[in-house]
């Protein structure tokens, strides 16, 4: 399975393509970050954002593209940008038939690195880790967006398909009890 | 000169066309609603009305496309969607190389109506008067997107590029007035 992560931003927006491989690891297809001058207007920065998505899906043909999910409280000075860069993947995907997950953030960090508090740089380096890459790819925004693709590969349900149920790492624990609390949070808003 | 406006809304999307015509007075084109059904995924949905989108602006090109600027306080539930359809507006604009203009709701409001705290129905009725319709377009959506087309027309400095700066109506005061205190409001986000 070929997975594209998203992390979406207006100025910097990090893609990441992965392929999933036997064990627990996955192989490094593509990373890159498109970006957009915040000196241009919005609708000139969210188009030059959807050709560069449309680029990395036609070159790329995922099974499944992985979007953050973006939550209005966080940010509140760039989340709009970010939510419309996360529709952009999305239109993207559905417009190729390419079926959407949508990962939080905290999802993201227990899947990778067992703890969904961990720190940005640990989750970095267990990217590194799990794609063999002797280097943290940079910017973040690039490591991020192949944390979420890695998270989509490992996510539970995707290792329940696989009839591993018993076999539940703490990783694969911390990313349900993350995913648990996330929605728990969602229901009171 | 053509102005398409759109209320964004991932269930439904107002979308008004709008020529200008000497005078206190617009003409209407075309109104009508996109809409997606919540029982979609997001991703679906948002291509629904981004197909929509794109439908509108090849059929009525217009000169600008007016979209309602959407602010992340305002209902948290619904910000994310409606924010991410007024970014596929943007994107359709641009691709087209139309310019897109945004507007606050209480911009709307004052070019309208006179008042940036008008009623949802003064603003309707409004909308109705100005385009010389026999009823109050429906649903309100609708409504909204042409009063946001009709509010670029109208806006002070369109006004001003006819040198009529010394004939400001109290409609046009008030939305200067509101249109500053909009600025005022980001500056201290």
């Amino acid at each position: 399975m070929r997975v594209l992560g998203v992390d979406p931003g207006l100025t910097r927006c990090g893609i990441g393509v992965v392929d999933s491989v036997t064990g627990r690891r996955a192989r490094l297809v593509a990373v890159g970050v498109a970006m957009s001058p915040p000196s241009s207007t919005v609708d000139a920065r969210l188009l030059q954002i959807a050709d560069e998505l449309d680029t990395w899906m036609d070159a790329h043909t995922p099974d499944v593209v992985a979007v953050e999910r973006v939550f209005a409280q966080h940010n509140v000075s760039t989340v709009m940008g970010t939510a419309q860069v996360a529709g952009l993947a999305m239109v993207a995907a559905a417009r190729r038939g390419v079926p959407v997950a949508m990962h939080t953030p905290s999802e993201v960090k227990a899947a990778v690195t067992g703890s969904g508090r961990a720190g940005k740089e640990q989750v970095q380096k267990m990217v590194a880790q799990i794609l063999g890459l002797s280097e943290v790819p940079r910017p973040a925004d690039a490591a991020d967006a192949l944390a979420l693709a890695i998270c989509h590969l490992w996510r539970p349900s995707a290792i329940l398909d696989k009839a591993e149920r018993f076999a539940q790492t703490p990783a694969q624990r911390a990313w349900a009890a993350a995913e648990q609390s996330a929605r728990r949070a969602k229901g009171t808003r």
